[in-house]
């Protein structure tokens, strides 16, 4: 059998593994990325429209404290803008709306006292968390041993306050909030600096977005590096000794060799790889505690932006059951005569809506919106949905949670490498853990790690 | 490339897989048994000790209320003799032994009074649960959104009780409680009928043993299939539409095609395997959200049971941090001279205990049985433990727990098939979910839906 031989193999072509490649080639490494799809950007993606527009279908935000973020974006020429964030935004609550500026909807005071004493109480315990280690937390076993529903019914005697506070967890976190710990709720939190910043838009973690798409930075870093990059590339199996990797591709005959290898891929997906010798308990059993999150972003694409003149910033939020819908911002790109809104799907209704025809979701994506801002919004021009849980090698989004306890049985290994596999992806990030800053940190600390364990510095 | 057609493929020939082989060739229908191991069992498997004895390293118990594994032994001509259950059972607590008889160790009476509450209040829960159906319970939102630990702080005051609980707890689920729902326990608990039932010796789930080990049932099972069953056959990929299957085995060219395909692999492995088109999000994210327990089992053999001399059963519980063993038995074989001495390491010490030396493990192991019976423990004749989170394709033991949340989120869709695609595996069982019992009405139910839906009656 032929084999080729490099200094580094990267698995996967997301924009971690895509900067840990760039990062490596930098450094004078012969490096080879393997992806399994046959295109880059992992959970980054851009949809064309019909007529021809782009929008983002995965990751699209960069906000304060992402400085990775904008720094690469200004390494790769490309540029930012701001979500459009004027007007007023729009509450949906027992059928009725009603419209509001910030972050959160105008309700009877006695709700508002309640979600911001939730939201207080919350960030008062986010500033405790060390992100490198929640784990060592003087209250950790506690609070990763009850859900973090648990703490919400505990703090909160309101049923609307309780309602907006779960409604902002599903935003953040797609899942519901008895599926995860308090202890990840609030090291997620504070891996993006509190909770508050990571549902603010105006300096916040939803302030800007990328010309051209997310996506197009990951394009332009696989151009950078050429026939390094292989598509289609399904690592089946994965031996190792101490010093030497080889990797198994489907339908390849060659076996890749290296002297180091980095997987840029979710927990789920490298659950699911072949190793030899069997990776220890510490990383197989953590991986099965680490599923992704269930999310599916739509798009509606009309000939202008048509809430604007209404004075409407395109941004709702709904806690009514009858609407699929529960948050909606303005994705229209910059420079683009045509309006898009955006709507998740998120947690328990994603798994519902998941198994629906694509028809019957567009419908009731689109009834949403014209619940929020009025039957104009059935006129859609162009409609696109992406389910990421229906993707074969992604498998779930936004990120990987952690279920409850599993922080304090497991989250010690989470970074450390065996032998000579090293691991980024934002599922290893210590900040921005989930977003696409966690992708470019923990890029850094793999390549840092592979080129000291390879004895260059 | 060559193919051969089967009217059924099953993969994996553990009890369930071997079960429905066996049922699907007296129904007259051609049959394949696919097993990734090179031996068949599963999470059954004997070690031969030096001089020849066999024990149980992976299930091992049968007890009243498993009409099935009753019936199959029958059926296999094997033979049930009881555990070892005279004499005195330890308790060891502070530092001090005391022996007590029967299931609840001799405690303090307020602490009796504790554990007896806990024990009273879970299983009248417990009787409140529909196996079939946990997620309908008019409290399962509630009882799946608090972790089981979260339920034990709330219900008990005294310190040394929960102890005793959540030792319970690990021994039965092999994880600490703040790992699962109140849900998920009630649901397996009442599925092995009571958490007395499941804690219990005689009349209860550890009251009989089988001659020759459980793993020899798989055996003769195994024989009886003769070339329908193929080891070392990792399946990697799985085609499939309304009515055809086709499988792509490691390092086969040939492809496998079958009406209909039978899974009986615990869900971290189904969770591997690549289907096309992929599984939906209702199949994979369940698999995600059902980690499997951690669990080290541990035999000392010695010259003769030297502890029975002693007047003690062999049986101990261990509050104590300083010592490895919480939980132990006598696991001697009926027949045979020798004594064996059986210890668990679970949950969070089985996380601890699986990266340490073997020799540190065993002298751990043997530092226990020497705390509860004597110095004369230390001497062991032979030793042997297995690890099953060390195992390609197991991946962990006794069973797969739903994460919380994971019941109400996901569980609707625990057995349903997907096209042609069906599913066995204790962890599919309605009663007995996790015991060799659950596996063997997964398969009764797996192969009349499959007969069924071929048009066979």
């Amino acid at each position: 059998m032929n084999s080729s031989k490099y200094q580094v193999i990267v698995v996967g072509a997301g924009i971690s593994g895509l900067r840990c490649a760039t990062l490596l080639q930098k450094a004078g490494l012969s490096v080879k990325v393997l992806e399994a799809n046959h295109q880059v950007g992992g959970r980054l993606r851009n949809h064309k429209f019909n007529n021809g527009d782009k929008v983002d279908i995965g990751g699209q935000w960069v906000g304060p404290g992402q400085n990775r973020m904008y720094a690469l974006i200004d390494e790769l020429k490309a540029k930012t803008y701001p979500l459009y964030n004027r007007g007023k935004n729009i509450l949906r609550h027992k059928g009725r709306l009603k419209t509001y500026v910030g972050v959160i909807p105008r309700l009877p005071v006695w709700h508002l006292i309640q979600v911001g004493w939730l939201l207080w109480r919350f960030d008062s315990l986010v500033k405790t968390i060390d992100c490198a280690a929640p784990y060592e937390n003087k209250h950790a076993e506690k609070w990763d041993g009850m859900t973090l529903q648990s703490w919400i019914n505990k703090n909160s005697v309101s049923e609307t306050a309780r309602k907006v506070f779960a409604l902002g967890v599903s935003a953040v976190f797609t899942v519901e909030a008895k599926e995860i710990s308090l202890l990840h709720a609030l090291f997620y939190a504070k891996s993006g600096l509190s909770l508050d910043n990571l549902i603010s838009v105006d300096g916040g973690a939803q302030q800007d977005r990328v010309h051209e798409g997310t996506a197009g930075l990951c394009e332009t870093m696989a151009l950078g590096l050429g026939d390094a990059l292989e598509l289609n590339a399904v690592v089946e199996r994965v031996s190792y000794q101490s010093n030497e990797v080889e990797v198994k591709i489907r339908n390849q005959e060659e076996i890749l060799k290296s002297d180091r290898i980095i997987f840029a891929i979710a927990p789920n997906q490298l659950q699911r790889l072949q190793f030899d010798p069997p990776m220890p308990l510490a990383k197989d059993q953590m991986w099965q505690h680490m599923p992704a999150g269930s999310c599916i972003k739509c798009v509606a694409q009309y000939e202008v932006p048509f809430w604007r003149e209404l004075g409407l910033s395109g941004q709702s939020v709904c806690l009514d059951e009858d609407i699929l819908i529960n948050v909606s911002f303005d994705n229209s790109q910059k420079g683009k005569t045509s309006g898009l809104l955006m709507g998740f799907i998120e947690g328990k209704k994603a798994r519902e809506w998941s198994v629906k025809s694509d028809a019957d979701r567009k419908q009731a994506v689109l009834a949403s919106f014209a619940a929020f801002f009025g039957p104009q919004a059935l006129n859609a021009i162009d409609y696109v949905d992406q389910d990421w849980s229906k993707e074969s090698y992604i498998r779930g989004c936004y990120a990987a949670n952690f279920t409850p306890g599993a922080w304090t049985e497991f989250g010690v290994n989470l970074r450390t490498p065996i032998g000579p596999i090293h691991f980024a992806g934002t599922e290893t990030a210590n900040q921005w853990y989930g977003y696409m800053e966690g992708g470019l940190e923990a890029a850094e600390r793999a390549v840092n790690e592979v080129i000291k364990s390879l004895g260059f510095y």
